[in-house]
């Protein structure tokens, strides 16, 4: 599917005005693809091409478009639409549309609604948006242990048939929602049917709390890769399910995180799409923290080099071959970093190992230092004449691009062990320790070899 | 769970040579959590362990772990249990622990396995790793359009006892295994029992090709968040299924792509294991491209110094100043480029956006620029007490980060339209042309206001 072609093709339509033209254009795509092409339009144009879409599939796109066109489509069209539109989405997508508008338009919302369906929201809504809670879907089929596997099919057979239902697993409750047991529904249907539920199903369950965050939440199912989890609150009474597909998004939004912590970029108080295209100042406020670090660091990195004033003033030429020193001591330290921060990330390494990646990382370092403290040194030499600085500026690289690995390898290790976020160490800061150590090592090289010799 | 003590825990059981203890203590963890506790032993720790897990669940946990793990824990054990475990396993899972063992290993469990199986196994292994063909599972229940929903139901019960059968939908095909048409289990449940397959089946079925890469088919899902798609041959014949827990791996691997490349680490020769624990040698070659490009940038930043030495000469305070500028707009620039790649990768941010965003990275840039060279120079004004040099050094500031915001934002879009993918010139790249292009203007500055008006 070619996006811009699909678009420059809507847009032709709209401008001719042919209503009948667009919405066969529009009947060719999947819901999925529908909540690609809307957002690419002008506001009243993708309300206008929504209206045109089938009644059923309108409810599929909002589910597919993100809170923010959800809320605009909802708000943009006729009130007795929206509310039809809303009874047909899963109730965990609707309180996130809800949760996500003016607190007013939430309230005229849910008092339009049926009052059974807007009490269930309400209550979703009092959750943490970023809690298993939040995330979670309230409408679970359940079913108790005395049921015969026969009464439980014919269970599903009149209460699944609504759209909302989301039936992955059956899960067994007692009286008061208490929960005992799962029965997949692989199990049930190759069951002899007289058999009591009791008898197969599973007691020990894996389960989330409703207060989970919703990053553990994730963590959980890409560790146990079910495709459903209960969700219980403090006395273990089922409260809905998350699957999936709502974790998805949610590792997304904490790739999106990790992503923009590694670049120097705070995501605890500003949302990741406030910082891309909301207010220009919740963006400067998310990048200047690192920012000001870097600003202090460098500083030092200034005084570092101030101090050796009288080398710079007797051989200014030396000074010329400190971005050279910074840059490649940054970006091998930034590669080290990465590697140890992703695989911590990922579990693949962890603390025990610690002294292995390190050993392992010094070697890198050393031979990658070698290599190019070599060439610098041949390039130094041959450009400018003079074999002494070709030597100590070759030295200077590689002791800075060894000792910029170590850095970058033991820090994310460090700030593990003391139970601290290792990503939010990355670019930034040892980018700046590098610069301070680097220089001080250059700078003493050149003073001692060079200087004292003149 | 903490994985440190149970580990302690084990290897004093282990000391202690008391299996019994061992084996309930093993017994309380969850498939998945061994999975995370074994690889953590060390090899024959790890396989007395295994064999003394419930063998049952031995299966499972061998499903959980990672390549490495699986191969050495096969070879590690006897033969007739390993095929016995391979057996139980599911067929996707098995053809990539053969995958990765030696060619000979492979044809000698293959050859001890039932010849069913095994014809099954060559055939999977026949297709690329990386593809929609190498990640399926081929074992699918499949009926025809034909039977009744009863019909069906019993299929199922008498078909997918075996815990190899992935059910999530059927797939109905004709007798050539053309794929025709899908039915979830929730509409086959709450149909009624005599209506025909084929009035019930969903005709539009998102599909995949055997061929398909995987990082197309991690896309596919994730746009169009299905449990499961099927994965058909060039004749649209049913080759097999590919379920979300098999996409999950694919995304953490696309993911650790994203996130190496953006440090200039380059994934395409090995994989991200071996650049983070094979050998020496991959990892430095996988390290040494974007650093050699570093170098050969870095050298123009040095050419660019050199220019103007004799400015250096005259004045070598300015000098100090180097690693101050070229490290807030490396920072600032990397944030810039962070936001706008990791954009691209979510389709938050299109190229029919881009002057949106790049004006808004601008004012940003111009608003942070200005904050930190206000600062910048009025530090400098205080600690050298010279009012012109705080005054060039705080415009330069201003300059260089907010250039490096608008080279930041700007490369991505550029690399985009030009189709080749803008992760790869984030960090080394942008630092390296902003201190190229910063270096030029500072000491550009420099030279024209103080120099002159010496």
């Amino acid at each position: 599917m070619n996006l811009n072609n699909i678009i420059d093709r809507i847009e032709e339509i709209l401008s001719d005005n042919n209503d009948e033209a667009l919405k066969s254009l529009l009947e060719k795509y999947h819901s999925a693809d529908l909540a690609e092409i809307l957002p690419q339009l002008k506001e009243e144009e993708r309300i206008k091409c929504f209206l045109l879409i089938d009644k059923q599939k309108e409810a599929e796109i909002l589910e597919y478009l993100s809170p923010q066109y959800q809320v605009e489509i909802l708000s943009g069209i006729d009130e007795s639409l929206a509310s039809d539109l809303i009874m047909q989405m899963p109730h965990d997508e609707v309180a996130d549309v809800l949760g996500d508008m003016e607190e007013d338009e939430t309230e005229s919302y849910l008092n339009k609604l049926p009052s059974k369906l807007s009490n269930q929201l309400r209550e979703l809504l009092a959750y943490k948006e970023d809690t298993a809670g939040g995330i979670m879907n309230p409408r679970v089929l359940t079913i108790n242990q005395e049921m015969k596997v026969e009464d439980a099919l014919s269970f599903i057979r009149t209460k699944a048939i609504d759209d909302n239902i989301e039936l992955y697993y059956l899960y067994v409750t007692d009286k008061q929602k208490h929960l005992l047991g799962v029965v997949s529904l692989r199990i049930l249907l190759t069951s002899n049917l007289s058999t009591k539920i009791g008898q197969i199903m599973i007691r020990d369950i894996v389960r989330l709390h409703v207060d989970d965050p919703q990053d553990m939440v994730a963590d959980i199912f890409m560790k146990y890769q079910y495709n459903a989890l209960p969700v219980v609150d403090l006395y273990n009474r089922l409260q809905g399910i998350v699957t999936w597909d709502d974790v998805q998004d949610v590792v997304e939004e904490e790739t999106t995180e990790e992503i923009y912590t590694s670049s120097g970029i705070t995501t605890y108080v500003f949302d990741e799409d406030d910082i891309l295209s909301g207010k220009v100042i919740n963006s400067v406020r998310a990048r200047t923290p690192w920012l000001f670090i870097t600003l202090i660091g460098e500083f030092f990195a200034v005084l570092v080099a101030n101090k050796f004033d009288a080398t710079l003033a007797l051989l200014p030429i030396t000074a010329i071959f400190m971005p050279l020193l910074a840059g490649l001591g940054g970006n091998i330290g930034t590669q080290s970093i990465t590697l140890i921060v992703r695989g911590l990330s990922t579990g693949q390494v962890n603390l025990k190992k610690a002294f292995k990646y390190i050993f392992r990382e010094l070697v890198v370092g050393l031979a990658i230092g070698l290599l190019f403290g070599l060439l610098v040194m041949l390039t130094t030499i041959k450009w400018q004449h003079n074999i002494e600085l070709g030597v100590i500026v070759g030295l200077a690289m590689v002791i800075n691009m060894t000792l910029a690995t170590l850095i970058g390898t033991i820090t994310p290790f460090i700030l593990k062990s003391l139970k601290i976020d290792p990503a939010i160490a990355s670019g930034p800061v040892i980018a700046t320790t590098i610069d301070v150590v680097g220089l001080f090592i250059y700078f003493t090289l050149v003073t001692t070899f060079l200087i004292k010799a003149m």
